[in-house]
């Protein structure tokens, strides 16, 4: 188990290990992820809106309702399948339970999934991107306190497109240094339409770079995405163990609750993600995350050179690198017994049978 | 505790005791419930719209966000309490998870909760009330087969005004002898009223009574409400135990799920109520369980008459009854160490806080 996994911070493996665990996947949507060339999560721009939806219906159903075709990062024309396949194999390796909840994804899943809150955010260019983020973190607390009751570690996932955009506008509002840092789903990074998009919110909002340091609410509001708070407010009303299953977006989260409590304390959570995000040459989670606070993240790897599915190669050289959770949803597969080889094979598996 | 339960059927209580149990409460409506006599749930016939989401905030939340009052079933221009407070008191004794799921709920409660389906019902009368039932199952059996990976027991409640009258719909549709047998939120039953309504929507639909009797999902589009496929699916979606909080409305779900699968194992599952249903003059539950399957039904009794609120002790000559969940929450609180003392002050501290 050992190769496939990197510990950034402390060893929290035993920590983690046999606690009885449940995975909460939380979508989101914001019309930023509609702006061409900010996201690859989605065939077209205008797609991406289905992409969560999409995500988890394939976790739960085998096959998505909400749209014919199965998400995909498109590169140059090249398909490479969304990671929810990697979360499905995983989950199902092991039966965790998986639980959606709604913190405002364009579309609606065809499932049972629990509402956090309905309206999707907007492009954060025009500097208003989500309503009453407060609401979202209030109901966020109140569905952490009710989980940690049935299980002792909550791993939450996340699918929001163009979300590393809306974490880097969060970030950048409260002062930490994220421009260049944040990942991305593709294999060329964006970096200068992602930072010109926040920059464009934030003056269209009227606030400089660093100005909301004490107003995480505000951030989230002007530039963020429902997903930060709501994940927020579960981890802070959760009095299980945290696992965020996540890349740099999962920093954003951090980020807010640190401006929200300086005292929290962040021994009870980490961040889990994939080796294609820790690694990854065009950002910097640890650099983001030092800045918060310590925060333990574990980047897991796959090993997909070694598979023999183009699609799932392409994660090597930079398309989708991680989300739906893929990297936590593994970290808890091979808590759980399961070998990385049963993990890859099963999601050979899974790409055979559903695509 | 055996003073305070009484069993018709088998004694399942060692079956039960020590389980890990989750509480989870369906709320819908119908139009029904606007119908002048037919409920008491509620302050006025239009205000029952807002009784489901104001039950489950003032267990989640200590008071009702949607509306500035208090359910309360009135009689004569008496109140009694919402059963949501004995729920309350049972489930907080314990610490209980509470999950709310709307199956079609008028007013949607300001606090998380799973969705299985938006659109309320609509009045009976009409012969239309509940738009694809069979996709709320579906939805159901999905959230069953989910949340019994959570637990070993799930205890299910309901808030669903008028619901006796739609489970008459539904029975006397599949052709069960309930007339008569139903039970109400008021000391005087409605029976006439409730049949008259039955039968005009039966009329409307252009069905005879009974003639329903292999098509449970054609019975609850025209005379049923979303609750009861929702719980149907539930039940059959989960592997876990289920208890069946709730009075004859129950029986409706049961009813259903015979006629969908006449080989359906009914051991796993129970109906836990009140005394105030199991003794009720006016309606007989077990008449109506009878002619479905071998069904166990507990019945609590919270001895209401040594009561010092005047509004609890309305419930001995007849008001509420049930609702909620109320009597699956008391048996859960006894099976887990309360007393049945422990959950009566409980209850009447709640009442002198909240109301």
């Amino acid at each position: 188990m050992k190769d496939n996994i990197k510990i950034y911070g402390k060893n929290i493996l035993n920590e983690l290990k046999g606690k009885d665990s449940l995975f909460l996947c939380v979508i989101a949507s914001t019309k930023t992820s509609n702006i061409k060339g900010i996201t690859g999560a989605g065939a077209t721009p205008e797609l991406t809106d289905f992409t969560p939806a999409a995500d988890v219906e394939l976790v739960i159903l085998d096959s998505p309702q909400c749209l014919p075709e199965i998400p995909k990062t498109f590169v140059e024309g090249e398909a490479a399948p969304t990671p929810a396949v990697i979360t499905k194999a995983a989950l199902e390796l092991t039966d965790l339970p998986f639980i959606v909840a709604d913190a405002g994804a364009a579309v609606k899943p065809n499932i049972p999934y629990i509402k956090i809150n309905d309206e999707p955010g907007k492009n954060i260019r025009t500097g208003k991107a989500v309503t009453d983020p407060k609401k979202i973190f209030e109901k966020g607390k109140l569905l952490g306190k009710t989980l940690s009751k049935l299980t002792d570690h909550i791993i939450i996932g996340e699918s929001t497109p163009a979300g590393t955009t809306t974490a880097l506008g969060v970030l950048t509002a409260m002062g930490y240094d994220a421009r260049r840092k944040i990942s991305g789903s593709m294999p060329e990074n964006p970096h200068n339409l992602k930072y010109e998009v926040v920059s464009d919110g934030l003056k269209a909002a009227g606030y400089a770079k660093g100005q909301l340091e004490s107003d995480p609410f505000k951030a989230v509001e002007i530039v963020g995405d429902p997903m930060i708070p709501a994940v927020a407010g579960i981890t802070m009303g959760s009095s299980a163990r945290i696992t965020l299953a996540g890349g740099t977006q999962m920093t954003s989260v951090c980020a807010f609750i640190k401006k929200l409590d300086s005292e929290f304390d962040f021994n009870n959570i980490c961040i889990s993600t994939t080796r294609f995000v820790a690694e990854d040459e065009t950002s910097d989670i640890n650099h983001i995350a030092r800045q918060i606070d310590d925060i333990t993240i574990i980047a897991v790897d796959p090993g997909f050179e070694n598979s023999n599915n183009t699609g799932l190669k392409r994660y090597v050289s930079g398309s989708v690198k991680e989300g739906v959770g893929a990297g936590g949803a593994m970290l808890a597969a091979l808590l759980n017994g399961a070998s990385m080889e049963d993990i890859r094979t099963k999601t050979e598996e899974l790409c055979e049978r559903i695509f």
